[in-house]
């Protein structure tokens, strides 16, 4: 199940970034799972990683090779997370960024490696070496759609975003796909972004939108409140648009910061809309808060509450369940007479309780929606967050429970 | 469904201590709803109450009541939490009070009001006075089973644990009672513990009791996550036995301890045997932890994953599973080649990875136990905390989606 149609749009080629698809094998015989970026030299990445405390190898590697200079490629594989393998998985995905070199002509520190799939199997080298003169010899700025589909894992949809805007008179391209379907499944890890812009961006500039993008999209949605030992997302800009270098100070970096936000959101929101079992999309806005920690810990203790999200599966309107979670978030000296709750355009509590127009029936006509909203105000303060999750289905219990048999 | 056997125990009366149980028809006419504890004058009461923010009425007067001297009863009714009604609901429980308070000839603050049920609606408050004369018309100290059975909401079956030990040649006896079925259910508000003895104890050395064996047992139990509006657990000592007062140094109090302790742990582990949809009842414990709060941050975020849970749904011996979550649990700096994992006695992940004599057989075989325990050693210090647990069934989302239906 998923939410919403869920199609691809038509991506617009980044100018400066090629991409090649190829067939490993590492799960299953002709499977599209290798997928690698080409990036034009001066092209410059900035990207978040995991915060799992057991980060892959490829993660380890991706990070090193970062810090080391300008990647001229990315090197992705589904079927095989690399992950919980010890000191081989080092070893191992350092041989596929030296292969990739070879072939290539590039050193080994200007690849990036990322891997997804199944957790504490060894990575199967040689199938990936193997498949890399196909990936590359098809490379070309017209594969998106080949290559949202060439890294999904146990995804039912690929996930992609595309648009042009005008910055200063120039025309800026920004594509990007991503894939995920359990916020985590720590054995098919799980979370992976990658957007591209023609754009010049200054370093500074770029890894300060890598972050503050990523934190405002993927980093706000949650299907089971897992992290994945693999999350990456990778911010690409070739700098091949007619514009000039946009710097932390450029006045156009406003501009560029909306339209990538869009981009990184629109993919976010499509794993959350791919979620496991999901048949709900729905978003937790907390408003009124003193600070954004109180925002975020009461925002995801309503997303994570299996409570909230069963009721959510079975469109009923429960706001006793996300009263209590709201109560339980941590906060301390909420003040329940001045909460309010929302969900979509009826209030649920108000004065310590149930609000006096609230009906049943109102609220059922909200919660049979696909698409929902519950606003909590807290009335402490004027901060305000939002996080996307969805529903907690008996699909999801079995898509888990039956994942490996 | 429901994990063991869950038989009640033949129970001790506990002398000083009758129990009264009524019909106030509720939910249900007929239905046993209402239990009210006599206790004999001179006994004392501790007790932990929830920590939800937007506790319920009966909560807050309980506490208030409890601070105003020895109480002389507990009022306890099902089908009902007075939780989230507003003021309206501190005036329905006092309401509740006074009626018992002049049938008893005792003064309102002596009485202890508990309720337990849908929240959200208000107390059905001449329903439950009415009901008084018949509590306590057959109050008896022998009705430990009934009181059992009068406190159940959506348990599948009622809790129940009773012992006797010689107490530096005194007998002691000690009986309790429990009920819940989700660790919460907001809707059916929720966990409610009554453990009484014949001990003589001093208040401070009560209190003391009541707050770690608590702690120790109820607040060491998850099945979903969340926590109620209305969760209590009350130990009352009536003074009857023919030992001495035991004092916060008295050389009897260790073993005091241990005999309480005992039947805390039975009734909270009935609790998590009879979660909702549970077919396994999980143990982990966190060893070599730096300090009590990273034991409990990794025991938690292991026992509440959904990924987790519905792999020991499915009995499935899926280690990358735990292994992730341990990693997101928010502590810093842990070694992944310290790290031990354990099912029952199959180490699962050592060395940084999986075991080298892990076997899918062996670990197979543990996991199609009904009984299971999860050992990681973190090997940064030497603290050791244990949760209680259950896995995530079909039945869980059945009952949590279909609850008002």
């Amino acid at each position: 199940m998923a939410v919403g149609p869920g199609t691809l749009p038509d991506f617009f080629p980044v100018a400066g970034v090629k991409l090649g698809i190829a067939s490993a094998g590492i799960k299953k015989p002709g499977r599209k799972d290798v997928v690698v970026f080409e990036l034009a030299p001066q092209s410059r990445v900035a990207g978040i990683f995991t915060r799992n405390q057991f980060c892959a190898a490829p993660v380890t590697l991706s990070r090193q090779h970062l810090a080391q200079g300008a990647p001229r490629f990315l090197l992705i594989n589904t079927g095989n997370a690399n992950a919980g393998t010890g000191k081989r998985g080092m070893v191992d995905a350092n041989a596929c960024c030296e292969a990739l070199a070879r072939h290539a002509g590039v050193s080994t520190t200007e690849i990036l490696p990322f891997s997804t799939g199944v957790i504490g199997e060894p990575l199967p080298v040689q199938k990936i070496v193997d498949a890399l003169p196909e990936a590359l010899a098809n490379t070309a700025e017209n594969r998106w759609d080949e290559a949202a589909r060439g890294i999904m894992t146990t995804d039912t949809r690929p996930k992609g975003a595309s648009r042009q805007v005008n910055l200063g008179g120039h025309t800026v391209t920004i594509s990007g796909i991503s894939k995920g379907a359990g916020m985590i499944r720590p054995n098919m890890a799980t979370m992976l972004g990658f957007i591209a812009t023609d754009a010049r961006i200054a370093p500074d500039a770029l890894q300060m939108l890598a972050s503050e993008l990523g934190e405002n999209s993927f980093n706000r949605i949650t299907i089971d409140g897992d992290t994945s030992t693999n999350d990456a997302c990778m911010l690409i800009a070739s700098g091949q648009y007619s514009g000039p270098e946009i710097t932390l100070d450029s006045p156009l970096l406003p501009e560029l910061r909306v339209a990538l936000q869009q981009v990184y959101l629109d993919l976010a929101h499509a794993i959350v809309r791919d979620g496991e079992g999901a048949t709900k999309f729905v978003t937790i806005e907390v408003r009124g808060a003193d600070g954004q920690q109180e925002a975020l810990d009461v925002a995801y203790t309503v997303a994570h509450s299996p409570l909230v999200k069963t009721a959510l599966f079975a469109s009923d309107p429960n706001w006793g369940r996300i009263l209590a979670a709201v109560g339980r978030a941590g906060v301390d000296g909420l003040d329940l007479d001045a909460l309010e709750i929302h969900l979509g355009d009826v209030c649920l509590v108000r004065n310590g309780g149930r609000a006096d127009d609230y009906s049943e029936a109102r609220g059922q006509a909200v919660m049979n929606r696909e698409e929902i909203t519950i606003t909590i105000d807290l009335k402490r303060g004027d901060t305000t967050e939002t996080v996307w999750t969805c529903d907690f289905s008996h699909d999801y219990v079995t898509i888990n429970a039956e994942y490996r048999t």
